[in-house]
C-alpha cells in the first residue's frame, strides 16, 4: 500500500507518495503561513488531491514539529505554530481530504527516526536509537521494534536530558542540557568562544568570516575541518565526545544496537563520528562485558520526516 | 494460571506460588551456594516439587541478579554467581523440573519493577519507571505496556547513567555515575563524610555509633531523620534531589506516567519523596506545557521479585 | 598629607582629595570621552588644578578599570578605553601637572579594596579578600598588610576562576567562570531563565517588567527579595552560595580574616550575605580547626575607588 | 650566616647545615616516635649539638607537616602528631638548644617552596607558585617576595580548592577538592578504575601487578608510562590537564612568574609537564593579553624543606 507522508516545516510543506520499500516515488512542496492553522490544513490537502490523482494513497502520515498525543490525532504544543495547541490536525487534515481516509500525526524527529530505522542504518534491528544533531538536538528511539512515544506523547527529548550539573543555560530554562554541548548551536558557540580565548588558534576561522566572531556559522566549522583546521577539527572533537558519552548514558537505558546520527551536523562524517564513538566506548557501562552498540551516520537525509511518517501512517 | 516466581539471591532463593492478581498463596525458601550453578538449579526445581503438590502450576519465571538474554533463556553475566556466563539457566530448571513446564528466566529488578507495573503504584498505567535505591540504584521501565529489556538484555542500568562529569569514583570504573550520589552506599558516603566535615552538626550520628564514622550505614541516618536530626535530614534531601532531577532526565526520554521509588532506602518515605517530587519538578523539560509523572514510593516490598517474575512467566 | 584619588570610568572621571582618615574633603566630577586618551589626562589635571587651589595635595593616585604595570606607572590593557594598551598613563599626568607630582596609577577594583581594607571592614586586620558583586566579579587581596597586584600587574581576576568545567560559558572565552554564577549578570541570566522554566514561581518578577522577562533587571529582583517574593529570595541565595563557596576556594589559598563583599549586588544585604556566610562555611576546608575568615558586606560605597586610590599614592 | 634547617617527618627528622647560597655542607638524621613531642624535641637538639660542634650556626628553622602560627612560633594543627595542638614547638626546642638560639617554625611545603623560590625554578623571580604533588597536593606561594602564610598560618592549602562541584570525595570531608584530580592518590585511583572499566587497555599495567588492580601504584604508572604505555600516558596527562588547568585559576588569583611542579609524581617529567603546559595555556584567563608563567619541574628534591627551612630561619 502507497502513503502519503507530509513533513510539516515552519514555513512550508514537503509531501510525498512513499511505497512499503520506502521510496518516494512522487513528491510537492507548499508554502505555508505558520500564523494560520487552517491555512496548513488545506496545503495538505491540496498536496493529497495533487497526488492522488496518480497514485492510490491508503493512509496520510503527518509529521509535525511538536509534542503529539499518543492516540496520534493531535498536536498537543508546537514551539512554532502558535495555533497548535491541542489542534486536531488529524481529524481537520481527514474532513478535508474526505472519503474516511486514516490520517495520523507524529512528531517530526520520531518520523525521522522511524524511517531510519525501517530503510536506514537501522533496518534488520529492533531496538535503535536515533539522535538528530541539527540546530538542536532530537532524538527518536525504537524498543523490541516499537517507536517510542511515550506516555503523553512527549517522549525522546533527548536534547533536554541534563549531561552537566549548573552547566551551560539552555533556552529551556534550564541548565546543562545536553543539546547545549552536543548541537549545530553549541558547535557555534564553542567556535565564537575558541576564537576569542585563543585567536592565533583560531586564525583560519576569524579569515572565513573577514575577523568577526559574531558571523561564524556551522558550515564554517565544518568547511575549516576539512581542510585539516586543527581547531575546527578540535570543535567537532569535542561535539563528538559529548554526543558519545552522553548516548552511553542513553544505551544503559535502553540497550539499543545502533545509535544513529543524523541531522546537518552529521554531514560532517568521520570528524564527529570518531570522536562520537570513542566517547561511547569510553563511559558504556559494562563495556566489555555485554555486546556494544554500533554508532552509525544516518542514511537519509531531509526526506527521512516523509517517509517515516508515510510508513508509520500503515501500521 | 497460577505461577511460580522465584527470586534468586546469592546464598538463598524464595519462590512463591503467585495467582493472576499478584498475591503470593504459598512461599518457600531455600539455602543455596553460588559458587555451584547447579546447587541453585537443583533448589529451584524441589521449591517447585514442595509447592506444586499443592497447587496446580502453569510456569515459571526465575529473577536472576544479572544481565538475562532477551529470549528469556540465560543468565550472561552475573556480578554475584561466576558460574551464570551465558548459562541457560530456563533450560536447566526445564529439565529437572520435567514435564514441558515453561520456565523464563528475567531480571531481577525488572520483575520487581514489572510487579509494581503490574499491582503497586503502576497499576492502571502503561508507562512507568522504577527506581529501586538499595545498596546500588538499580532500575525497570515498562513503555507502552511492555517491559524494556534491550536488545542485548542489559536496558534500564539507570544506577550508571553519569551524573556528573567527573564526578565520584564508581566501582564500574567510571566517574560520575547515578548511583554514586542516589543509592544507600552514597548515603553512607554522604554521611561519613558530613561527619567529618562538621562534627558538630554531625553530633546525633557520631552518637549512635559511639564516635566512629566508619560505623555509620543507612539506617542510622534513616533512624536520625525520622527523630528530626538536621543533618540526617539533609543528607536524604539530598539523596532525594539527585533522584528527583535524575528522573527527570529519564523522564525526558521515556515520558512515563508513574515514578515508582523503591528498595531499602524508600523506607525513609516522605523525607526523601518529597525532596525527590521537587527536585523532578525542579529538572523536568517542558514542565507547565506537558502533563508530569507522578513520583510514588514503591507499594510492594520484597516479594516484588517473586511476583513479577511469576506474573512474566505467564505472558 | 592629603592625597587625590581619582577613579576614572568609561564617560566621566571622579576626583577627590582624601585626608589620612580616608575622608573626602572636596570632590569634582568631568565628563570624558573614552575614545581619546590626552582628553582623559586633560580631565584630570583639571580636576588637579581645580582642587589644588583649596587644598594642599602630596600625591595623586589613579584608579583604572584594567591591568595596570606592577611599577604603578602604565595601564598595560583595558577593556573600555582602547588607546590604553601599554599607556603611561601616570607622566601623562605628571607632565600635565606639573611640579615633580608624585602620580601612581592602580586597578581600580585593587583601588577599591584597598580602601576597604584601610578604613572599611578590612580595618584593623592584616590580610582580606574582597569580592565586588557588580555587573561582573572583581576583587581585590591584602596579604599580610600589602597589596597584591601580581608580578604583571594582572592578580586578583577573581571573577575567571573557574567554578565549574564545562560550565556556563563566559565572555572571555572560557566556561565555567566563577563571575558566570555569582554576578549581577549571572542574577539576571538566572531571573530570566527561572521564569522561563517556571512562570507560575516567576509570577511577581514578571509583574515588574509586565511579563517580559527579557526586560528583568538586577533590582527587579532586589525589589522583589525584599518584598519576600520566595522565588527572588531563591536567586540571591543561589548567587550567595556560589559566592561563599568559591571564597572558600580563595581562602584556602590565601587565608583571609575578613572577607568583604561589596559592588552593586551586595546592596541586598542579607539575602545575600546570609547564604554567602553558610555557602563558605560548608566548602571551608579544615573547618572546626582553624579559625575561619568573617563575611562581611563591605561598608565603603562608590566612593572607595576615589579613596583607596588616594591612600596608595601616599605609599 | 649558616643556619639549621630540619625537616621534621612523622618517624624521622633530617637536619642540615645550610649556607647563604642554599648548599647543604652537612646532614644528620634520626628517628622520631610521632606519639611523643618531647622526643621529637630532643632528636631535634641532638641534631643541632652534633653539627653545631663543626659549624657555627646561626639559627634554626623548622619544618614540620601543619598548621604554624604565622608568628612562625607554634603548630597549630598536624595531621600526623597527635600532640601538636597548639604547641609551642620553637620555645621548646630554643630551650632544648639554649644560648638564646633564634628558633622558627614553617610549615613544610612553605619552607620546600621558599627553597625553590630562593634556589630553584623560582630563582630570580619575585612571584611564584609552588605545586607539590606527592601523594597529596600541597602547595605554597610566594608574592612580590614574600612568602605567604596567610593570617592565621593556614594559607596555600591548594589541594582542598574545589575544582568539580559534587565531585570526588575527599578525605577532608568534602569533595571535588583538587587533590582528587591531581596528585599521586588520584593518579593511583585513577588507573585501578581504568583497568577495571578497559581491561584491554589496562593490560599493561595489569601485567605489572600479576593481574591485581589493588595492587597498583604510582611507580607502576610512572614506568609504564616511560615504555610508552598509552594508558599510562594518558592517566599522567589526564593528572596534568587538572593540574594546569587549576593552575591557571590560581594564577588569576596570584599571576605569578613561575609555577615550580615538584613531589615524588613530578618525577615523571614530561609526560605530566606538557599536559599541564597545555591545561594551563588552554585556561588561563586573559591568555594572550598578559605576560604568561612558565610551568617547571622544581629543580631541588627531598632536601627542599631542609633548605627552605633554614633560609627562612635568617629573615
Amino acid at each position: 500500500m502507497h502513503a502519503l507522508g507530509v513533513d510539516i516545516g515552519g514555513t512550508k510543506i514537503a509531501a510525498g507518495v512513499v511505497d512499503e520499500t520506502g521510496a518516494i516515488l512522487a513528491q510537492v512542496r507548499r508554502p505555508t503561513d505558520p500564523d494560520d492553522a487552517s491555512n496548513i490544513d488545506r496545503a495538505i490537502a491540496e498536496a493529497y488531491t495533487e497526488l492522488a490523482g496518480s497514485y492510490e494513497i491508503g493512509a496520510v502520515g503527518l509529521a509535525a514539529a511538536g509534542f503529539c498525543s499518543p492516540d496520534r490525532t493531535s498536536v498537543l504544543f508546537s514551539p512554532n505554530i502558535e495555533a497548535w495547541r491541542g489542534y486536531p490536525l488529524a481529524e481537520r487534515v481527514a474532513t478535508l481530504v474526505g472519503g474516511g481516509m486514516r490520517v495520523v500525526v507524529e512528531n517530526d524527529a520520531n518520523a525521522a527516526g522511524w524511517a531510519e530505522y525501517r530503510f536506514g542504518v537501522g533496518r534488520g534491528t529492533t531496538d535503535m536509537l536515533m539522535l538528530t544533531v541539527g540546530t538542536g538536538l532530537g532524538g527518536a528511539a525504537v524498543i523490541d521494534g516499537r517507536l517510542v512515544r511515550g506516555a503523553y506523547g512527549v517522549a525522546t527529548e533527548v536534547g533536554h536530558m541534563r549531561m552537566v550539573p549548573d552547566g551551560r543555560f539552555c533556552g529551556c530554562g534550564h541548565a546543562g542540557c545536553w543539546e547545549q554541548y552536543a548541537s549545530g548551536s553549541a558547535l557555534v558557540a564553542d567556535a565564537r568562544a575558541a576564537v576569542v580565548a585563543y585567536p592565533d588558534r583560531g586564525a583560519r576561522l576569524l579569515d572565513l568570516v573577514d575577523g568577526r566572531a559574531e558571523d561564524l556559522r556551522g558550515p564554517h566549522v565544518t568547511a575549516a575541518a576539512f581542510e585539516g583546521d586543527p581547531l575546527a577539527i578540535e570543535l567537532f572533537a569535542s561535539l563528538g565526545r559529548w554526543l558519545g558519552e552522553g548516548a552511553a548514558s542513553v544505551a544503559a537505558f535502553c540497550d539499543p544496537q545502533v545509535i544513529a546520527i543524523g541531522g546537518g551536523v552529521s554531514a560532517a562524517g568521520d570528524v564527529l563520528l570518531e570522536p562520537a564513538r570513542a566517547g561511547f566506548r569510553a563511559q558504556l557501562s559494562a563495556g566489555g562485558r555485554r555486546p556494544e552498540a554500533r554508532l552509525e551516520i544516518a542514511e537519509l537525509g531531509n526526506e527521512a520526516g516523509i517517509v517515516g511518517a508515510a510508513d508509520l501512517a500503515r501500521l
